[in-house]
């Protein structure tokens, strides 16, 4: 079995050195411009086009990420017909989770403030926000999502929740596709995007849907920065309709010097880290998965390429 | 019945109101100087010693917060043999769990450095710590230390805690007496004080205590300011010893401007908010106590008075 590797930002050699011990049989490369070789699995994150164009023979193709949008924007570059396989969770569920716990817990006892105070030298008591009415709204519902929401119901939030495809999950109120979004957005207080990317969710934080959230009410973006129209959050932040933003993503990163939410104090940035690919339970997945593909059995977290995650 | 009232810093009015609506047959009254009239019960917050000294008849004080080192500080004061009951829980429980859960998490994920970042301009990627080596060791295991414990079990952190006597909780390792607080501090990396203040506990935070544990640790404090030698800490901090600390409670409140504390970047500081006394879960809670010992029956909370809590 030949597995070819390609991964940006990725110093190769641990990652070829565990999926070696994890499929001793395999005979492992890095892809190099010009490799047309024969390859029976490809291992990637944000390939070239050229790495996989015409390639033939490929039985997967496995993406070290959750979001699947930079391989699928490949687009005919991609060989029809290949499975692409996305991570599932990885250890990213449990960071993801982490992030988000962080994020809602500080604007709701209001850390933020306090930080603010601390730094002008002021000793001032603030109440909590009114729990039953700080609803924690959630964009996605797939193994993100759902990791989310169980992170934060021992605290006792409102949970909502929106799918493009209705969902029913315990504790959460669960709104589905564009009809019930605009439902969705009235009742959230703070809304949580972990989206997939796709041509329906490029855009949808902007100024309509953010505008139908209660009046000050917070955003947390552990998506894609493709998900926000930045210059509308600026406008919001400024008229008070969304009091913070939470973002770890931004549509272009780094944060270039001179953007304006470097200079915007109700923004928390953070580098693209909410959910960092941990090379250890990504090999071990991909592993079982390559074995379950040969054995002739189905994977979870087959992308559907029509539907972009 | 006849209920004498007094809180420091709390309007008595909705306390008034709503204990009278919990108890119909009571009699209420704000105590005011010079008042040694009757009473059965006295629901109190940091009373003056005049309030209860020599006062016959009293059948029970309750005390508006987990905490009784103010009251029991009244020492002869306090009528001999008087039940002295502090609230379990009443919503301070969970937030506890909430401030200490945001603390650690901010810790973990370094979300401290990252905020120092983007005050620079600086996008710069840091990874956790190690989870397996980020253990949280909770000092005091009562209903808060619990709460607490359950909240971060979750998120996979590993769990000490310590306490007075023994305790077996699962899922933390549990260290009990002076004999075992040694083993206990060199195994955490985030020590998390709850305990109630007492001759014992004054101080626990100390130079000497604080060296025990590994190098470049965490504190949290949301007890009390007399737990901790604020030079000590400061002292621990420059040398690195100590990583951070977030502190809600000091030894003077609020803490004084021109406190060095205000001045370490690596001290985060909180308006002594960590939980605060819900007027409406601790009226249910007092009206529920003074049913049962009417009644003859027991309650739990009861102070013991030589052990300090």
């Amino acid at each position: 079995m030949r597995i070819l590797f390609h991964a940006v930002d990725a110093n190769p050699a641990p990652w070829l050195a565990d999926l070696q011990a994890a499929l001793p049989q395999a005979q492992l490369r890095v892809w190099e411009a010009g490799d047309d070789a024969p390859a029976d699995y490809a291992v990637v994150w944000k390939p070239p086009a050229e790495m996989l164009r015409d390639r033939v023979g490929l039985k997967g193709v496995f993406n070290l990420g959750a979001g699947v949008d930079a391989i699928l924007q490949l687009g005919d570059a991609l060989p029809a017909g290949v499975p692409i396989v996305r991570l599932d969770d990885a250890g990213m569920g449990v960071q993801m989770a982490e992030y988000v716990t962080w994020a809602v817990l500080r604007y709701f006892r209001r850390f933020d403030q306090f930080d603010a105070q601390q730094k002008s030298g002021q000793w001032r008591f603030a109440k909590p926000h009114d729990k039953r009415s700080f609803s924690i709204g959630i964009l996605g519902l797939g193994v993100l999502g759902q990791r989310i929401a169980a992170a934060l119901s021992p605290f006792g939030f409102p949970l909502l929740g929106w799918s493009r495809t209705p969902k029913d999950l315990p504790g959460v109120a669960c709104h589905a596709g564009s009809a019930g979004l605009d439902a969705f957005l009235a009742a959230s207080r703070v809304v949580v995007c972990v989206l997939p990317l796709t041509g329906e969710t490029t855009g949808i934080l902007n100024r309509d849907t953010l505008s139908k959230l209660p009046h000050g009410s917070y955003l947390i973006n552990v998506a894609r920065g493709m998900h926000l129209v930045e210059a509308d959050l600026t406008a919001l932040l400024q008229s008070g309709q969304i009091a913070g933003a939470t973002l770890d993503v931004f549509r272009q990163e780094p944060l270039p010097a001179g953007h304006p939410f470097w200079q915007e104090p109700r923004i928390t940035i953070t580098p693209h880290i909410a959910a960092v690919t941990l090379r250890g339970d990504s090999v071990r997945q991909i592993a079982a998965k390559i074995g379950r593909m040969e054995a002739g059995h189905d994977v979870p977290g087959l992308v559907d390429r029509t539907r972009g995650y």
